[in-house]
């Protein structure tokens, strides 16, 4: 008996801290075979950082780091196919997000006489992973749709409606990364029905402050911050913000909600008007209501008919504090998280990139334009050959 | 009947003056059914102009500028199936080569910690480029050879051999457009015995210098130079740089030859001790000497068995004092313009894009390791969907 076919999923994510791989087959439902998930090396990360946050980058080592990254990845599905026991011919192919360093989508003239064009761009060459791994590789899964009018993200709505729609519960599938993004998607609806949107900050001015304060890569378990009080003068300013007004679809990064909210708590905690963890813990307030707010954007029609569950992911709900808070926002929600029903909570956007590889490679549409606002649909992805 | 297959091939060279965009069938020879060129829009080539000089680059603007590329790109190829009355649909793929802002195939290390690769980066995105004309784009044809530790270059050896082998005669097939470059068939040959490489300068300098003292894009027929005397002492000079000594596959652009050897002659002449017409003149012999001294790498035993051709095509062609000066310094050979055997001399890389995106659709490959310096043989390009 033939065994299923078999695809990889890269993420590595706005926070920039690990290369996730999975191995999974991807049928009916995705059956994870492996996974596997590795700290970016801290001088690539260093660059990283330094790309994100600087106008102005010397070309030569930025061109330099596309290929550096695809030394990375490859390195890391090297070590996951190993671990699994497989072998590169195992693999049909691997989707690969890359490292997004800028994602620009909205629509902007740079010269009188040339175009108005929105732009993206995610380090980490799939032609050179392809070739260094011998696994045709499908990546560049945005800039079609950016190319076309939209946002270029999300894109993970389709992920979420092909494998966790329910014929009788609607399901709000929350991922909480560096950005946080819900999926909405009504009992039994049809693809016209989805609505998807970045909500706002994840975890990104969580994990800044807790380097920055506490020594510590992230706030474990929430534990800082419930040692805090909500900051509620700072709280109303940061949620008075554009961006959680803005009607869906919108989506965001680190360019909106990076640098600048995060010096917003950073200048009051040096003007000793707040405590490092009454900031963490009015960063944590700020993530958890920009969330569940973001709920009046979904038909209320559809929240009364069907019970609601919130099916969630992603590095922040390992934030006990946080989910608690989500929670007592949304009482009369259903909080569960994605393992429960088979989706590994810290790798859905790995496993998502492996259904968009299989998807490009099917000629299956991932991108639905009334939730990207691409003016139609087109393929998404670039495939590079292994061989 | 069913009409034969037809491709796309679009080159902007390392000059950046033009989008060259072919319409054409390859079957057992290339058949030109149009063929279009239209100039940079000029704000965008001073932008691109900057990135290749400067080594910081606004990396918003550069991310952008991968999009507005595509829109150019997108509008040539509207342009050139309107001339031909085709449609989109009439056409199976594009070759995109894009614009060269990096090329940098040497393995360097640029810290501890991480791997020693090569890389190369073209701008135009193939994606968009796909979305925005509903046609398949491949593009990205370097990449894999890089990061296999090949030079990315060259690639036209494999369409020379395709389309231009002779049973009866060598063929030196010379490109003379920014850089110059050959690629050696000889009479009856097989993969293995092709030898290419670029040569140096084409008509980089002479363009920079033509513009720069006669307020000419290019000298039109040599008639600058034919004005002026060699300068030895500088002509011996720049011949002793290490490329022309370096054993082949080598390859290069304007990081070598673009702003260091233009400067040599720049601070001659304002030291009054060059006059421009000698400048544009000793440029000429610098650029005809590096091409035919070129030849001591080719095998002498072949030459001597049978009589051996030059194929010239490029920008450089129509510089006749130029080809001239090349006849001179090689009476042996005999020095032919491509569009007598039917290559057209003015667009024959926009062909031979046309042709490789055919290659990656066929999984032909399109490299020769032993003129790249790859580990191995690739599937070459990346393929980014038009629906």
């Amino acid at each position: 008996m033939r065994s299923s076919l078999k695809y990889i999923g890269i993420m590595t994510g706005t926070s920039m801290d690990a290369i996730d791989v999975i191995i999974a087959s991807l049928e009916t439902t995705p059956e994870v075979i492996s996974k596997y998930s590795t700290p970016i090396n801290a001088e690539l990360r260093n660059i990283l950082m330094d790309f994100a946050t600087k106008k102005e980058i010397d070309i030569d080592l930025f061109v330099r780091i596309h290929f550096i990254l695809a030394e990375e990845y490859s390195k890391a599905v090297s070590y996951a196919l190993k671990e699994a026991n497989l072998s590169a011919s195992d693999i049909c192919a691997i989707g690969l997000h890359g490292q997004t360093i800028r994602h620009l989508p909205k629509q902007e003239k740079i010269a009188q006489s040339l175009p108005a064009t929105g732009a993206t761009f995610q380090l980490g060459s799939g032609a050179a992973l392809a070739s260094l791994t011998g696994i045709d590789v499908v990546s560049d899964f945005r800039s079609a749709d950016i190319a076309l009018g939209g946002e270029g993200a999300p894109l993970m709505p389709m992920f979420d409606y092909r494998f966790l729609l329910s014929a009788d519960h609607n399901r709000i599938i929350l991922n909480i990364g560096g950005i946080a993004n819900i999926t909405f998607l009504p009992a039994g609806c049809n693809e016209e029905q989805i609505i998807a949107f970045d909500t706002g900050p994840g975890n990104m001015i969580l994990d800044a402050l807790a380097l920055e304060y506490f020594n510590k890569p992230f706030d474990h378990h929430g534990e800082a911050a419930k040692g805090g009080e909500i900051d509620i003068e700072l709280l109303s300013e940061l949620l008075s913000d554009q961006y959680f007004i803005q009607k869906p679809p919108k989506s965001t990064g680190r360019e909106l909600f990076g640098k600048k909210f995060l010096d917003k708590f950073k200048e009051k905690v040096e003007k000793k008007a707040l405590s490092p963890a009454d900031a963490i813990r009015t960063a944590t307030e700020l993530t958890a209501i920009s969330i569940t707010e973001a709920m009046s954007f979904l038909p209320r029609e559809m929240l009364e008919k069907y019970p609601t569950e919130i099916i969630a992911s992603g590095g922040g709900v390992k934030n006990i504090f946080l989910s608690e808070q989500i929670t007592n926002l949304l009482p009369k929600m259903k909080f569960r998280i994605s393992d429960e029903i088979g989706i590994p909570s810290q790798a859905k956007e790995a496993l998502a990139f492996a259904y968009f590889a299989k998807a490009f490679l099917g000629n299956d549409h991932i991108h639905l334009p009334n939730t990207t606002g691409a003016k139609r649909k087109n393929i998404l992805g670039s495939l590079s050959k292994g061989k």
